[in-house]
């Protein structure tokens, strides 16, 4: 099963919106295939592994990270495809949540005669597959919320200065960290202020994110970077108030346009959630500049923080979430499950709140 | 070389004013002999190598971290002991800055007849030796700045609370570091929010380092803790106004009182230091609140900092270092050498700022 776990990272970020799932096949005691889902359209992990064994599938064990689907989807089941090799054994990590699977993958198995146990590494799948089982779950993509500090806390310098308050193995991580996710969520004043791209650069076979930008006025610029390069990278404006022209001109650049409620210079997170959900995305990175990501913690709208701490000491009055006041140290968010990575001379925090 | 580096450190914080050094001794290629500092007047490293040794040691190498004394102090000159013992050869990491030794001891060996030769592993004992190197050479102690944080840079909540921003483990590991330092310095402000002790406890063999509140007006509470505790724990105060009764009652508590020239609500740092210097005392630990220790930074009395991070996000206005503003990014402060050490779920991060 531990091996399944890691031939399910060979396909993390390439194969939404299925999960990405590692199988495993032993006969008499010898590993004879492995497999990890394809892109979407493709074959699931099972399949992949039951072809690498042919016949010799045959009174063999299946270990599986995820329930086998038994839905007619983009593929066949899975299911049909191991009672057709003639498993005998299926292990599985964790039951699929997905209302399509949800057990009726091992009810399936079991009719057919095979012996099937579950319930194994579930604690390291539910984090692999944390993207997946949220939506899932919660009916909203997971939220991973970034920032970039100081050692001092700080996200700019008092005259509004922060470039570059990381190195550049982070900036490097953070590529990696967008290829990795379904959308990129930046707010417009900082796409404005950064005249960012929030693409994927610098790294080979990547899969480029949605960019999504918060933008209620559409106050984007369409010389700006963002709309300039919409035909070649997946692009889309949320906004409640537009003028025609203004809507007509960024359709044409090929951003995609969606309509959210909202009141003044918010719009409701909620409701961009919803859209998210109902677009079938996983998973959000927040790149979003001090003000936006304080809307997203008091919307409790946070899975996943990731803190990247620069090698400085800055000052000043710039420090991060002033308006998402906790007031009592009793009434601090605690991050569970920290991990600590150093990236040269910058260190990444991350870890769960507990909201 | 490298052995003596490890062997020195058995007496770190324990010899103080003499800087710990460690020796070995090697003959035919086998280690006979080492040694590290002992309690002031009591033998240097050398010293206990030598007497280690025996009659083995004549003809000898000795490898020692740093010079040894050649003046007459609490003890007899090393180098008297070396020549005498028939050492033929002593590799000595660096030089002691010192001025009574200085090149001074090199050469008296020298004169013996003893090859000698140095520069050895000096980046790793410039390290070692950094509250010692920076005495001798800025004729002032050196200084650490510590400070607790939440994730997001807090050093309270906006009600002021902070306890307890750091777990146990991160506690623990101050009072080694207390331990290890001459100097615990505080502000009377932040002395009387936490009543605190500022000594080392939970430790097994300890040195108490000297607690050193800087309280312009002699504003320390008699009852507090830290002036009830002055009979068992060496405490002074540092003060520029104050009232006769007072001075006399914190005496008779057995508090040291130094006056020192400030204004207001400061003490003149450099005065400060100044009598650190005068009284021997290499190294200082900065356990000041937010605005002593802006003031300590202003003064480019910072030479290492210690960042521990709690696992929180606590939101708010009590970022740190508000009025020590580098104003521009280009302008901060970049910390050296950056290390990252986990205290559970906890992280410390320190470096050499180049202030």
């Amino acid at each position: 099963m531990k091996l399944a776990l890691r031939v399910a990272e060979r396909s993390r970020g390439k194969c939404s919106p299925n999960p990405f799932v590692g199988t495993v096949i032993v006969k008499n005691g010898k590993i004879i295939a492995e497999g990890s889902t394809q892109p979407y359209g493709y074959d699931h992990s099972e399949q992949v592994a039951l072809k690498a064994a042919g016949k010799e599938a045959k009174g063999a064990t299946m270990y599986v990270s995820l329930e086998p689907c038994c839905h007619h989807g983009k593929t066949p089941p899975c299911t049909d495809a191991i009672i057709k090799a003639g498993i005998k054994r299926v292990v599985i990590g964790i039951e699929d949540p997905n209302p399509k699977v949800a057990g009726k993958g091992i009810k399936a198995l079991e009719e057919a005669g095979i012996t099937v146990q579950s319930g194994y590494f579930t604690k390291e799948i539910n984090e692999q597959l944390e993207y997946y089982l949220c939506y899932m779950k919660r009916k909203r993509p997971f939220v991973i919320w970034k920032t970039a500090l100081t050692l001092d806390g700080k996200y700019a310098a008092s005259d509004g200065s922060s470039r570059w308050i990381s190195n550049p193995a982070s900036r490097k991580y953070v590529h990696k960290l967008r290829s990795q996710v379904e959308v990129v969520l930046a707010g417009i004043k900082s796409v404005s202020h950064d005249d960012a791209m929030l693409n994927v650069r610098g790294l080979r076979q990547i899969k480029q994110p949605l960019r999504l930008v918060l933008d209620p006025y559409m106050d984007v610029s369409l010389s700006s970077k963002l709309v300039t390069s919409a035909k070649d990278f997946p692009t889309m404006i949320m906004f409640h108030s537009s003028d025609p022209d203004k809507e007509q001109a960024l359709q044409k650049a090929k951003v995609q346009l969606r309509r959210i409620p909202g009141h003044k210079d918010e719009l409701d997170l909620i409701a961009v959630m919803d859209a998210l959900y109902e677009m079938k995305l996983y998973s959000v990175l927040l790149e979003t500049g001090n003000r936006l990501s304080e809307a997203f913690w008091r919307a409790k709208l946070v899975d996943k923080c990731l803190l990247f701490y620069g090698n400085q000491i800055l000052g000043g009055d710039k420090g991060i979430l002033a308006h998402y006041d906790r007031q009592n140290i009793d009434r601090a968010i605690p991050l569970h499950k920290i991990k600590v990575k150093r990236l040269l001379d910058n260190v990444l925090i991350s870890g769960y709140p507990l909201l």
